[in-house]
């Protein structure tokens, strides 16, 4: 709230390189920010002292001027990314400000860089003329990316200034689900025959004036449009021109399909280091192509989901309104409020025992908590072991006797401290005896629902990361109070 | 243990591509393991069924050579990159047996490309002329990345087959720390000057056979080595031979520097979509390369650690002995066991108002998950906003609001459906009044720390993602209970 008198950055004459680090990008954010906040206290104060409505206004608007000069000199200055990143860090309200001073000629790229969660507060506060200016000025994969987002009547529009080919495309992307080679493919490739020399190839690329971004290769084609071969831009520069392409051109090529998962192509560029790579049909005709970029961009997305995903969250923007936050975090709450409650009730079921020696009440949670941390360690194991395909029918029977065997071990050790303790804040020896078995058979029960869990859900299609670290909590809680206080009703009362 | 019947894979002509996709990985990860299970089989069955020790040596003799005939077959027919993943899959004798079935000649690519945890058994198991062989065949930052793992003698002895150049590189390599852009970098860079032509740039070239890996740019330095610009293959391709240089190349680069944070490599390479990028020193002189191969494992391994450090684990071979496995794990649940105590503590200390309302021990615990839970979302979210730099000293407050309103509203939800059931379970309005006041009471704390301890930590350097949810648990559970039990003695009893 308050801004400690030392750090004025609005003072301070700071040059804001076009590309930014990560700490060039908080400056540009805090520059914005300043201004944005004493524009919003100037116009209040204006709004106080001036009693005369006109003179009131002149200022504010003149100061509105310099305010939106100085937001712009800093905003436009940037690479499109930079713009995209300072939008999503700021508030809807000043976003919004913000949006309308940007450069027109970075609408597009802008558009295509923000997160989903912002795109549509942008593509709100547009115009229809905009719109169509920044929409049109798109490739047809860029448009399908868009699609859901833009109004129909834009679309219309946008539609009508396409080529026949460039609509063909653009329908094609539409088709594909998201998460799949299709959605992420661009068609942007270069094409060359094989029965010509390199010396054509090199006179046919100058012609194009400008290669797409990411080209390390152009694809080789039969006159069916059918994939023959690869041939990359240092094999074509280091080679004799007077070769054919066929003599040159690489068939050790990875060829993906457009109904491939995205996480599944990642993995092969990811293994085989590849800048792009050729997306074909069933008859083995190409018709797209998958770059590096949107690889990245995948991977960076699906280890943020993950990572949201198990606190049971989707992406949300941190300014947007309480209640679509709301949305977003209810429901995995009320879920662990449920199943909290069942263990509970299972517990409930030893109130007699509970009321002879209350201690147990306080020792139950640790045999639960425990169970579940071990567990969950297990389970973390097992999903990455499953992600990266390590986990065969052969070898789960080993993977669970090493789980087993692991935690035994983990657990005789630390039921030797919780027994410890169990002993001297009860001063029982059966209290702690009763403590350790508990202690041991639950976290026993933790590690084989986290192998079992994540494969079972695994086999039969499921996410293997998303839910299931309630259902194991559920367990080790319900079972920990179970196992605890039934030996306890057994061997103390 | 047992197999099936009905799948055979042995028996199946299964014809594995080079390359492989997921399903094609574990088809032969699958039929290695069969192999290699039957051949340990037919071993046991020969020590059994044959007195005549000759016998049994020959048949084994054959068998031995036919199985590795068939492991070879399938192995050095892949990928390097699939060999380690084949490796990495499989328990440390079988990985062993498999490896020395390895053709030499993948020797190093194998090494390069294999986890950290599994290339200690794998360098364990070679000799001596093995592994100077395959480590003289690689570049010195690659050697670099392998000089803690490799004897001192080999290191010396593949230091002497060096030139001065590449020893120079090699030094340096290893002089960084790791995580900085200089650990990841190569020293594989293409120069040339300003004042040439594209024409002699494409001459040069070409006598030089071979292009680098990721070769998209070559750069243009100056007679001190100063980098001057970027001239990208597809702009050399399409520009007219006759221009300089100068007058093509791009002077809007980014340039690292060898001791920025790997992560913030990755961060540009994603925002600027990047495919290689110029390293330089302090005095602006080309020193490396960045490329995006090495940009993609950083950031896949950086996923991969927060996701396991979640857990409180680090990398592990899941099929390592077990005593590793110990260490690995036996700390963080003891920390956690520790925490659980301390809170166990603190409800231990309202042992008289448990020992008249006994179903307040099954409460508790509900009221101090909920807060865990609901606070655990909250430090997702703003870990998420650190991570991506959304976060300013401007705004912390404002977020630190909005998480507080949110779980209000979230808790008050929650808290009805938890009255209701304490309500129903305990018969007591009471016991319902005090639950949902300390419900909301634990999620307001959850939430509040779910924001100050990844910034907190953040601001004092430390990575906020580590360690964050112990400390948010443990003041959840305790709190959770000291207000409950609180509530119960002040209104209950």
């Amino acid at each position: 709230m308050n801004q400690p008198s030392s750090v004025k950055p609005e003072n301070v004459a700071i040059t804001i390189p076009r590309r930014l680090d990560a700490e060039d990008a908080q400056l540009a954010l805090q520059k914005l920010q300043t201004i944005l906040k004493r524009h919003e206290v100037i116009e209040e104060l204006a709004h106080r002292q001036y009693e005369d409505q006109e003179r009131s206004n002149l200022l504010e608007g003149l100061l509105h001027r310099q305010h939106e000069n100085e937001i712009k000199a800093i905003v436009n200055g940037l690479h499109p990314s930079d713009i995209a990143f300072i939008l999503e860090s700021l508030p809807v309200a000043e976003r919004k400000v913000v949006w309308q001073l940007v450069d027109p000629e970075h609408d597009a790229d802008v558009l295509l860089e923000v997160e989903d969660w912002v795109r549509e507060s942008l593509i709100e506060s547009m115009d229809h003329e905009d719109l169509v200016a920044a929409t049109g000025a798109m490739d047809a994969d860029e448009i399908a990316d868009l699609v859901p987002d833009l109004p129909p009547d834009v679309i219309a529009e946008v539609q009508k200034g396409l080529t026949d080919a460039e609509r063909a495309q653009l329908i094609a992307a539409m088709g594909y689900p998201e998460d799949t080679v299709g959605a992420i493919m661009d068609f942007d490739m270069v094409r060359v025959r094989e029965d010509v020399t390199l010396e054509v190839v090199l006179r046919y690329l100058r012609r194009l004036h400008e290669l797409p971004d990411h080209t390390d290769q152009v694809f080789v084609v039969d006159r069916e449009d059918k994939l023959r071969g690869t041939l990359s831009l240092t094999r074509l520069l280091v080679s004799d021109p007077e070769s054919l392409v066929s003599d040159v051109m690489s068939t050790d090529y990875l060829a993906l399909s457009p109904l491939d998962s995205d996480a599944e192509a990642a993995g092969a560029f990811e293994r085989y280091d590849l800048v792009s790579a050729p997306v074909t049909d069933d008859l083995g005709r190409l018709i797209g192509r998958v770059t590096i970029d949107e690889v990245v961009d995948v991977i960076q997305e699906d280890s943020q989901e993950q990572e949201l995903s198990r606190a049971g969250l989707q992406e949300e923007d941190i300014f947007a309104p309480v209640v679509s936050a709301l949305r977003n975090r209810a429901p995995w709450l009320l879920i662990n409020l449920c199943t909290a409650a069942v263990a509970s009730l299972v517990a409930s079921r030893f109130e007699d025992t509970v009321s002879h020696i209350v201690i147990l009440a306080f020792l139950m949670s640790i045999v639960a908590g425990i169970g579940g941390n071990s567990g969950n360690q297990t389970m973390t194991m097992i999903i990455r072991a499953l992600a990266v395909g390590r986990v065969t029918g052969r070898n789960v029977w080993q993977l669970v006797k090493r789980e087993l065997l692991v935690t035994f071990m983990v657990g005789m050790c630390g039921s030797l401290v919780a027994g410890l303790f169990a002993w001297i804040i009860s001063g029982s020896l059966a209290i702690a005896l009763v403590m350790m078995a508990a202690m041991i058979g639950n976290m026993l029960i933790g590690a084989a629902l986290g192998v079992m869990i994540p494969i079972l859900r695994d086999r039969f299609g499921n996410d293997p990361a998303v839910g299931s670290s309630v259902l194991l909590t559920f367990a080790t809680d319900s079972l920990g109070f179970f196992i605890f206080l039934g030996l306890a009703t057994l061997f103390l009362v």
